[in-house]
């Protein structure tokens, strides 16, 4: 009996020219230029699903560009229904930033294939829909599957929270499968268990109506750039901790095993010193580097502002100053109540000598699932059977906000089953994917689908 | 007999008409499109003088545009000399810029000269030129005058310094006198007699070699933007004095006449709330604001800035971050120690955690000329003589680097013996020269002229 695995095998190379003819669609979301090709990308891709068997394909209207759905749900009503999500547009890109080759012309070189989106995302979707593809073909798969693929992730995915919160029920899930992250290298498997959640704001401090001569006044008024540096000097303390009252007051603690965990994927002396040359690191020194960058809030100055900063020097008393803040928060931390507790604590330390306004930004929550969840643990399993390397565990200190929207508006945890590499180079020239990652993907999703089936959700 | 003051009164009409002649002139030397026209403006003055019977008449050459040189000295050796420094270029404008009337093409309108450069500074040379005219006409002047009327003021004179240097001897002199500044009012004569120097410098701070994602680096890493600010905020004592080690050491304290005559010129609350709205005084409150202004050195941040602060945010950790400081520096404290004293304060708050230079700028000496000075009291009487109000005493918060530069290069007490008035748009559209201020100032020249000779310099 032929297995998917075999299936897969035996197919390669005609999984190889399908993802090939959908790189070569241009589907750039952030240039309206491209407008055509990013709904071209959406149609080839429902062509592919109506081919290989999907049921309820549909190019779904948002307020932008589509989001592409299909369902696998021959798995019958006991079995788990996973979402799995990716997107079918890609970043900008022309040769003359420095490809090789044309962009939209994949090209295959020492066992990688270059074009835009190879990894990021199209080769990534292509591998959890060619592992579906398999299965199909050789008796089905034992859990059902939604696909939502859309085509605005590029752009910050601007509808996807009101689409999800739209078709709540027809996204019903026990769990969301996401492949759009990278692994540690090619022999190192590795899982993101937790990403960090946003809070952006913005302090702006004005003094006198109108710029001033510093001769003229400087000494009797209190400076803008003086007040905003008053400020930003007040947020943490010698230790590099943040000051704000009951910021650190909900953060989830590391466990003893995460900490261990941790400690396999931290900062590499050599990654540091090519960043940073010969200083040295700060803040929270009662975590390592890599705890404090994953598993630690942190309130970070974006941008300050405020006068003249050009060539020479213009002796102007500056009218406005201002900073752009961003915390990073981590599991258990509540964004809205962050950027009240922020915000608070700027205005209490606002002088009376200046007007000192916050202007909230975005927010987005953290994003977390347990090491011993039991679909982590079918990841990496499933991992597990395709690589030579124990499985590593890693917290991401970005944000993907896609990613707690699935967990918070439908009520699922998240696994983050990436297949790029940190060299793919996924926004800049001469992006690749590479070709063992695409053949040891498909299996590894083939083998989670088994492994997930088999466990309680 | 006919007295200067009288041939003044008589021949007004021709004076103004010889002012018209020279506004005419678009001497505007920002522009290079002026050039011709800049020189043209030198050389009328330079007939000017001829034909007024002025000796060694000169246009002399610099670098840049020529110095109208012209001397009389026809009071003898025994009598002072006095060296008076005007200039003969003026700001661009043009009558896009809000001008009611060609700023080239002078009028009168309810007794004032509207054109480019009717005060600032042709209006005031043409005081000290006509005073001299009607005392040459009606027997002669009792102290020698060398008139140096430079072409590069609105440049920033680049070239004078050196030229001062060059013709030190040529230009030697027991007083220099200056009338190329503001009084308070048509009603009120002021002399300003002190103003700041100036030392700038530049902050640099700079940490990671790339400017780096916030989210996969906030927390292990000593944000510039955040050194800069803890800099920056470490600059002044909640009591807005300066906590550079030895700041204030050298500081001439103010006498209590000094602080008498300034009481008299403070800010009123009325130009306060034009400026600051409700908002309240900040600095040394031990001094009023006229005396933290014009009697204290202060430490001004006139640019902060590093990462992004433009629309919306992004989330990056910028490599590099910087502030633009400049000191106002006040009698008998050296720019150069200052200098020094602040660079070293600066790199001794740099933590280890960043990169941080200090880049030095320009920088001036203070000016001053005691209020009891035979020159000072001299011009007090002189304005008295043509005022109904007491003279008050005005100290400048900012510089005029030829000040200092005709103290230090030339060892001369300067006397700023200003007409022009707050209100006369000097480097605006509409400049306009108060007819009072041109009768008024050649009496008071004339007065002047009299009672310096009569005092021992």
């Amino acid at each position: 009996m032929t297995t998917a695995y075999d299936y897969a095998h035996e197919n390669f190379d005609k999984f190889m020219a399908n993802l090939k003819e959908w790189l070569m669609i241009p589907s750039v979301s952030t240039d309206p230029a491209f407008k055509n090709n990013v709904r071209q990308a959406a149609e080839w891709l429902a062509a592919d699903m109506h081919r290989m068997g999907l049921s309820n394909v549909e190019v779904m209207p948002t307020d932008g560009y589509p989001v592409v759905y299909g369902e696998y749900m021959g798995a019958g009503e006991a079995a788990p229904t996973i979402l799995i999500y990716g997107h079918y547009d890609v970043q900008p890109a022309v040769i003359e930033d420095g490809w090789d080759s044309d962009p939209f012309k994949p090209v295959e070189r020492d066992g990688l294939l270059y074009a835009r989106g190879a990894t990021d995302d199209k080769g990534q979707t292509m591998i959890q829909m060619k592992a579906l593809e398999s299965m199909l073909a050789t008796g089905g798969c034992p859990v059902n599957l939604k696909y939502l693929i859309e085509g605005e992730e590029e752009i910050g995915s601007p509808n996807l929270a009101a689409f999800v919160e739209a078709n709540k029920d027809k996204l019903a899930a026990d769990l969301c499968l996401i492949s759009d992250t990278a692994i540690v290298s090619v022999e190192q498997p590795a899982l993101v268990y937790s990403l960090r959640g946003l809070v952006e704001l913005e302090v702006v401090v004005t003094g006198p109506k109108m710029d001033l001569h510093s001769g003229g006044y400087g000494g009797i008024i209190h400076n803008p750039a003086q007040v905003i540096a008053e400020i930003v000097a007040q947020l943490h303390d010698a230790e590099g901790r943040v000051t704000v009252p009951g910021f650190y007051d909900d953060v989830l603690q590391l466990s003893d095993e995460e900490r261990e965990q941790l400690a396999k994927v931290d900062f590499t002396d050599d990654e540091w010193q090519s960043i940073m040359g010969d200083l040295p690191e700060w803040g929270e020194t009662a975590y390592s580097k890599i705890e404090r960058v994953g598993a630690r809030p942190t309130l970070e100055i974006n941008g300050i502002g405020g006068g003249y900063v050009g060539e020479g020097l213009k002796t102007v008393l500056p009218a406005r100053a201002n900073a752009k803040i961003s915390c990073r928060l981590v599991a258990n931390q509540d964004p809205e109540k962050i950027m009240v507790q922020v915000r608070d604590y700027i205005l209490s330390l606002a002088p009376k000598t200046a007007h000192v306004e916050v202007v909230e930004g975005h927010h987005g929550y953290p994003a977390f699932t347990p090491l011993d969840h039991p679909a982590m643990q079918a990841a990496a399993r499933a991992y597990a059977q395709n690589w030579d390397n124990e499985v590593l565990y890693k917290r991401g200190g970005g944000s993907i906000p896609i990613v707690s929207d699935f967990q918070n508006l439908l009520d699922v945890p998240v696994v983050l089953l990436g297949f790029g590499l940190p060299d793919c180079q996924a926004h800049g020239p001469n992006e690749s994917f590479n070709l063992e990652m695409y053949r040891k993907g498909i299996r590894t999703v083939i083998a989670f689908m088994h492994e997930i089936a088999a466990v309680e959700l």
